[in-house]
């Protein structure tokens, strides 16, 4: 898969993976990966796989009560062993940690940004992104891959009426970009990810538009340019992601 | 699959599922299910998924400091969406609950009744249980997998030569039987689980012997008749299953 | 006390105590130990003392609310000077441990199984058993007495006319019994507990039937002959526990 | 039991129990009454039941380690139905209410006043006061039982050699006094308790100095002369409470 | 400022601060601090400084509703580089500590009573104490800084006519004594706190009656005539404080 | 203050607070506002204030023990009335909310970017970020805050001839962006920040290098050229705060 249209922008690095700056790893997009939740989907850019599932409840949070508006939120999780070394379980140590609950944030507001809440009506449709396996991109992979559970939630909802008009616009996806060793590459795995000078995790949706940006200098600052060249390549990875999308959504 | 030399106990009764009742479900066994954990393994009883990884760690707990013996620990946890209904993230909740905490108790001893702690050394396997889907003896396909991915994370350190003889005596494997509308059956799913009047889970070893029964009348008490012919389904169900594990580790 | 019907499946061994293979301890069952509950009693089964409490309130759970059932649930503590060492206080360390939980959840499942509960009507009743002091044997204990506290708890619901049927079917009563150094025993304490093959809690009621059965082999495996002894003198062993029941109730 | 110096400050008042404003309840003292704790006292003030053990541990906290000093320090608890309507188990409820913790501070530090923690060395007497009962008064009662508990630890420790100069330095005692219904009182049960003007608990050793004094307003605040008779009152109750203890160790 | 009735009975010592005995530390009380509460007050005693803010909510515990009654609480804390060395924060640890219960229930009590809580109604005022900076005394600073900003939200509530009556009888405030040294001094900060035999805070109203009295022997046991040199002093001192209260209202 | 090379950017709006769009709120940075810490500061951003102290302890976090570097970390809370209606104390209800846990993070991130960890040594430099009053933009002033207070804690370090040369390379400051009614505006009060379109936090060096950018589309998303004019106005914000940063510390 490449990001043609970013190709200009990058230049040449020995990426660990041997892929070209441009170029994302492979996503695949699988629905009805589990039977029980109202969309299930499991999503793979590379080796990074996660579960994600919809589940709609006819009930909405104490501050929507009323309000005749619905609420999409999302929990992440990761299973202990899906990293390199074997990281505690949450639920042991009694509680998320800072970066859990930071994801799942974003996760929830990337989504809700694609959804017309007076049209979902008062009922929640809760994103539950755990993480099979990590190698790197696992909050941008959740939310390309949540976006479809949505759809496939608010579908079953469509099939039994119990609304009527669709409250989903657009398509959200995500993509991590980054400067690795001086050079912007795009979806970067754990060997690139630990190494890199910046990093930066973009959602957009398929009208082009923002939805987050989130850049960190882990090394030196970046300039101008580079954010230019970083936001390029992002662009272009997340319009293959969306067709990706649809094309699983058919 | 079929535990015939207990068909003979086992009446006639319409199971939910079709089964006769001392017909498993299909019992599928996957190695190397993720790649970073020494054992991974997804095991399937029916609809029932559990992924089961082992993971070494070169430590023990602070009881068994300096002591020259090793130890085997487990954690099982549930995806919320695994379930018909959405469970409540435990992680979220700040706390691991009773059932949960009972559940990791019995597979962490089930599987250090096959291993000798002293040839293990110094060090600790965690298998963590996570349910990918449930539909009924989640726990039993925990025992049944997680001995697998024991065996995997084993021939990993002996590959490493990090440990010369052998520390995995036996096999140890689990299934649940139980009295379904007056019949003893074997591995309830979902539907029969929570309609019936007593329900067993059954750890055995492969020389026969109990290694874990924990029988529960959920409507009426049980006679020693019936006990009698519940751990005869059991004991040929395991049999099928310790066979399946050979296969699978072959 | 000895059960004496059992006799003859258990062979000699020198047990710490001093008692026959199928002697339990001395057992004492004292009535309104505290003032403020509906029921009140001192259980000891030898040094093990445990004090059992039934506390009658007029609300469900919510999962029972409007359903015209009541419930009944158990919470499980040990003082911490119960026990050889001081444990930590539970309440200090800020959660139940798993062992609490597994407990609790067993006799609250046990005493469930003698109980009418829509005749019990939208009541809860809550028996808490809490260990003065551990010698072994405590969660049969608890059993055995909080019978007999939920009796007392429901004779005062009787008396002040708040039911008019009686919600209770039969008695229950628990003992443990295992296999110490190759010889079943009956009501084994502290040191035998800490040294046996195999452990077995066993509840049944005054029918002789099963509520519960949960065998662990601690060192080898066990067999079916040796199931077979153990439920044999848990048997005769819970007819001399109901009978001292009986008696106290009297 | 009559404080018979303190009377003459005591008006006429109707006490619920029928004692005079000056008389104590009964005050029982039983040592031994649990078997593992280095000391184990069940001490009642009437209705009130505390059981209180005092356990040695060869360790100080962090903050005494190397210093060559040792630690006295308290926890309080109390039985689910130790009160007149259930309360909630703390260790279900993941956390010790203010109360308990204030109450348990107090206990620490008015035993830390009667012992000489440079001769204790380097080891920690914990006192462990268990309410089984309450009727007013648990916390004054759970210092004037610890104190005998602690004592016996002392002796257990002296019998065993392990320190050769008894640390203990006079002693230390504890009771309630308060105004009801205008009239200063000794020794409240929960009747007056819930229902009187000034509670104030008081500590004291046997050299007639003040460890603690901790009074409160409930209703109206409370004056010079009032603050005057109820010291006289608690001055006779303590120097009784003192002779028992004496009487008890003998 | 000096508590001269209190001057007598105070003897010659070298306070570190060069203090005279019943000289207390330099007093401000600046209201308005902040701006969206109902009440904010800043107060200083010495370099001890607490913010004090008076919420108004519209609700009142589970407790009391449906009494016509209202409810102030308080809430106390410290930022963790109040003090000379850094604490943890309470909120990262997960608890709130004992101290700082302790401390919260204390202004509490102290507050209700100066009001009267029927002419409050159905309300809530929440008293957040928030230590700046700590030098000594914290708890009397947020007791006599929290009365001021507690007026300020009762004149909010008659300002707006939600209530007619004012529900505030009296004025309260607070100051540590102590024995420094063999000298009953007042007002002590970090220097004398941490090296005094006695401590002792002491809550009274402006009509001279004692709310509060809690007194502690850190080194050896206080005396009658100490405890009423103590009481002398702090009757002088908070004669003083409700003076500046009064300043600060006007 | 106005943030005159962005002024051709910004279009004509209404502020609430008659700000034009490029003109930032009166920024003060008061040095010593407490005393026990190594650095403390209260910065205010119009009326959002909050108090920035830095603490320097001699050891460091686990993971970097024996690695001859240190560490910068920050901690982040809100006085429960900082904000208009009272929120719950974190300490109370016993965990830090995700907010808190990715804000701290933010300003630990970004004050990091600004020292050389091998020159600190292996010490740890505590930044606490306490906000007394929230109007918006607490995150933006807590960095630009907490700078100061790291800078005066090093120079302490350096006074005491603890660390030799100087760990601080370049400043940080940050400030808010967003997109308000149409118009790209600086510096957001709360009453903008509620009620705007894109919301973003900037953080740069003196370099103009970025060291954080974490933009968040609240109604639409954001296209390329907002993205360039919200950059824009945040670069001659951040300068005129470096400004006012050198200007405190002179």
């Amino acid at each position: 898969m490449t990001a043609s249209s970013a190709g200009s922008t990058a230049g040449t690095v020995a990426r660990p993976s041997g892929r070209s700056p441009a170029q994302m790893r492979e996503v695949r997009i699988e629905r009805g990966y589990t039977h029980h939740a109202e969309g299930s989907v499991l999503v793979s850019f590379g080796e990074t796989r996660v579960l994600c599932t919809a589940s709609v409840d006819n009930k909405v949070p104490p501050f929507l009560r009323g309000k005749g508006e619905g609420w999409v939120t999302a929990e992440y999780g990761m299973l202990p062993r899906a990293t390199h070394s074997r990281s505690d379980r949450e639920a042991a140590r009694g509680k998320q940690g800072g970066r859990t609950l930071e994801i799942q944030r974003l996760i929830g507001r990337s989504l809700r940004a694609c959804i017309d809440r007076k049209l979902l009506g008062e009922r929640t449709i809760t994103l539950d992104c755990d993480v099979l396996q990590a190698d790197g991109g696992t909050r941008t992979a959740a939310i390309t891959g949540a976006y479809v559970a949505l759809v496939d939630a608010v579908r079953w909802l469509r099939a039994r009426k119990e609304i009527s008009r669709d409250p989903i616009f657009g398509a959200v996806a995500a993509v991590s970009v980054g400067i690795y060793r001086g050079v912007p590459v795009i979806d970067l795995d754990y060997a690139e990810d630990s190494d890199c000078d910046t990093d930066m995790n973009v959602v957009m949706n398929d009208g082009g538009g923002f939805i987050e940006l989130q850049g960190t200098a882990e090394g030196h600052a970046f300039r101008r340019d580079e954010l230019q060249a970083l936001t390029d390549l992002a662009e272009a990875g997340i319009a293959e992601l969306i067709a990706k999308q649809r094309e699983a959504l058919a």
